[in-house]
């Protein structure tokens, strides 16, 4: 079933052509929200709204079934009420469809044993027509790079498209990642959410986008817990891609298993052994959602960091000071300047600051350009391996960042990872920093504490060999 | 000294006139700056510009020297290169200030013995003269409370008025916090940059802001390292003023003591010896800016926290579960509802969701009626101390918190501390969250994780005794 499934799934994250089954005009419905979010999205392949009780919606002619529409589909969004939606699945597989998403909740997540009984059919029946079934109980997937929105969150197609897929247990986590990516400039290359996994799990989907979506750069996995999780790990020792893979897991401290088992109907199982698994396999732990968001970004943007030597170069000496303890605390080091670097930053700066590392940058605050060559003298230096940027506004250095997005623009991609932190009232530098952030391989985030962690996250993932 | 301080430095933070030694019409200059925080800052003091090149600066006559100023005046800030400074500060004293604020930098914190002598002098110098220095080689201070911006960054007026009072020996520092606070709508009353503490240190300050300043409500101080770490903890435990006391130590884990060393002229210290101290006076350490940010948010605007027990109420199950395993990474503890809670709550959801502690308040989401009962419901309960709420927005519950934000206006505040997280993309709900943070009771932060970090920090300031 596996091999089939991995077939079918290009066809799954990338129809060509989608029914939507439950569709609707009503706001007050979801498949109102999954059509908004195939249209407004900007789906290219040919879009079919299913609903007996409707002649056209969203403009486009509605069809009574899925089995009256003439033309091949490849995908089904299934967004009707659970105890119809096995006989819509009946039909998806009369009609030869590759995979399915089904929004709708009302399965094993809920109370009385109803919906585990559904849950169970659906399984046998998916499995006999051979339907590869994103959820039951998921708010649907998002393909970024094909412009396939196949949730019921239109906004998520104001994600920038990138490398990072996100691979989901949990709805509300897609969201919430989705929006802080939309809010911090991160891209994004898919977004699964995976819900109760009745036929579908971490395996198919990691293997899928490890060997089969060139699209895809590194991997997010958002884990609480699994019935099979050798599984998972089978899947990514196995793959001959070697891309980044970051994991989020959650349920990790909780002393009632409640939550996460009936969220999704599987023990979290035991922090420790997940903690082992992760090394053993080489995937980076990150303990929250910024943490996540940053370090997606600056996988995507920057250079590797083959070292754990930084240069810490800062408009403040105070922010310095902080960064240098976050990344001791990290277990990266003060690069120690070679003697040609120490002198071109003597001669950039003047005596009235500290010039060893890190250096206080302030005052360079009037001049963009001596800013850049001290970025760029650290960044050629042998002996380091990552620059910390911060600089803080102040009214006098208004012009600063300004003029440096000019000068960048001519610049050679800096060798080393970047990452920068250019804190500022709200509006000031906002056009700026999204002009920066992720070009010339610089990353830009909002904490010198962030900026550190991010670095430190960066090492960790070079040295995982993956 | 210390007592003749005491009674300056209330004419210091909030002066009914001051004078900009310094002051130019120049953009290029910090004494520009330094006027423009101080006219569009909004002071309401008599306020007298300074520079001997000038007939008029900012629109106000300038005077030749301090000297030659009339009236009384109160505080000194003093623009000048270093080596003009010392007798710039004579003239203050003869002028009869009662403190100056020296932004000037050049002094211990450069390389060369130059500025150490300048600095040495200047100590001597204000002794005898008996002004209280804040500084020199810091951005100044903003008493937010009563419009005195006395920095050179205007922007930091734009800080909304609260009960934190900040002490920083980093004027970055102030900077990173400042933007941050107006970003995510943190009150402040006072924001000082001690800079190097020439003869104003953080035992004057501390004492000060506990005792005479009643809208002080909470203190703040930044870290790196003094010399005599024993003058604070004194003057916190001599206080009877019971106010919280957040610290943030930096440079606790450099190996090299240099950053802080040259920074502000003192080294680190041993960080376990900071540790203990911190426990043992009550103080609640936090460890990075944004964790600083929330819990200074949450003791300005929430009850106590008198217990370890949380509800958390979640729109979507896995941010729910992302909560409740910081939590109990935190040491707090899920609540067991009482069975009139739960009764409650079934009643007010349908089975199709976890009802027991974490809710799953997804089925609710079209009714921000129902919302804000499960709410009260679970603030009421005997069984709970603390409450978080956690709301995804998804295409389908655009309304909600426009709904709830509505609905609140008429309801009486929260009697234990609500902190939410309201993520949504950019534009979305900000109004919204605008007029709900802060209010009621409640305390709007943007992730689960540092929602949950927030509720265990009130817990423990709660039981610090302070």
């Amino acid at each position: 079933m596996d091999s089939i499934f991995q077939k079918k799934l290009k066809r799954v994250f990338s129809p060509n052509s989608i029914a939507v089954i439950g569709a609707s005009d009503s706001f007050e419905k979801l498949g109102y929200h999954v059509m908004k979010s195939l249209v407004l999205g900007g789906y290219r392949g040919c879009l079919y709204p299913v609903n007996p009780a409707s002649e056209r919606i969203w403009g486009l002619k509605a069809h009574r079934s899925i089995l009256d529409i003439e033309k091949e589909v490849e995908l089904a969004i299934i967004v009707v009420p659970a105890k119809k939606s096995l006989d819509v699945l009946f039909e998806c597989g009369k009609k030869k469809v590759m995979g399915a998403v089904i929004i709708s909740a009302g399965y094993k997540e809920t109370e009385g044993d109803e919906g585990k009984y559904l849950e169970e059919r659906m399984r046998e029946l998916s499995e006999g027509l051979e339907i590869p079934i994103v959820g039951p109980n998921t708010f649907g997937f998002v393909n970024v790079t094909d412009k396939v929105n196949a949730s019921f969150t239109y906004e998520f197609s104001l994600i920038k498209e990138g490398g990072t897929t996100i691979i989901s247990q949990s709805g509300g986590f897609c969201h919430l990642i989705g929006f802080l990516a939309i809010e911090e400039r991160m891209g994004v290359a898919k977004l699964v959410g995976l819900g109760n996994r009745v036929n579908l799990d971490f395996h198919h989907t990691v293997r899928y986008f490890l060997e089969e979506d060139s699209a895809t750069k590194a991997l997010v996995l958002y884990i609480e817990g699994m019935d099979e999780p050798r599984k998972l790990f089978n899947a990514i020792s196995q793959s001959k891609a070697k891309k980044p893979i970051i994991a989020y897991k959650s349920a990790k401290n909780v002393k009632r298993d409640v939550a996460s088992k009936f969220h999704t109907g599987s023990l979290a199982g035991n922090y420790k052994i997940w903690k082992g698994a992760f090394r053993q396999f080489g995937i980076l732990e990150v303990a929250d959602s910024e943490e996540l968001i940053d370090i997606a970004k600056a996988l995507e943007a920057c250079p590797s960091m083959r070292g754990e030597r930084v240069a810490v170069l800062s408009g403040q000496a105070g922010p310095g000071i902080i960064a240098a303890d976050v990344l001791e605390k990290e277990g990266l080091k003060l690069a120690n300047f070679s003697e040609v670097t120490q002198r071109k930053i003597d001669e950039l700066l003047p005596p009235l600051a500290i010039r060893t590392n890190p250096v206080d940058m302030g005052p360079a605050w009037y001049s963009p350009k001596t800013i850049l060559s001290i970025l760029k003298v650290a960044s050629d230096d042998e002996n380091t391996d990552g620059i910390l940027f911060l600089n803080m506004f102040a009214s006098a250095n208004l012009k600063l960042v300004k003029e440096m997005v000019r000068i960048l623009r001519d610049l050679e991609p800096f060798n080393k990872p970047v990452i920068a932190c250019l804190c500022a009232p709200p509006g000031i530098w906002d056009e700026e920093i999204k002009e920066i952030d992720g070009q010339k391989g610089i990353v830009v985030v909002p904490t010198p504490e962030r900026a550190a962690k991010t670095l430190a996250n960066l090492y960790r993932i070079g040295s995982t060999g993956r």
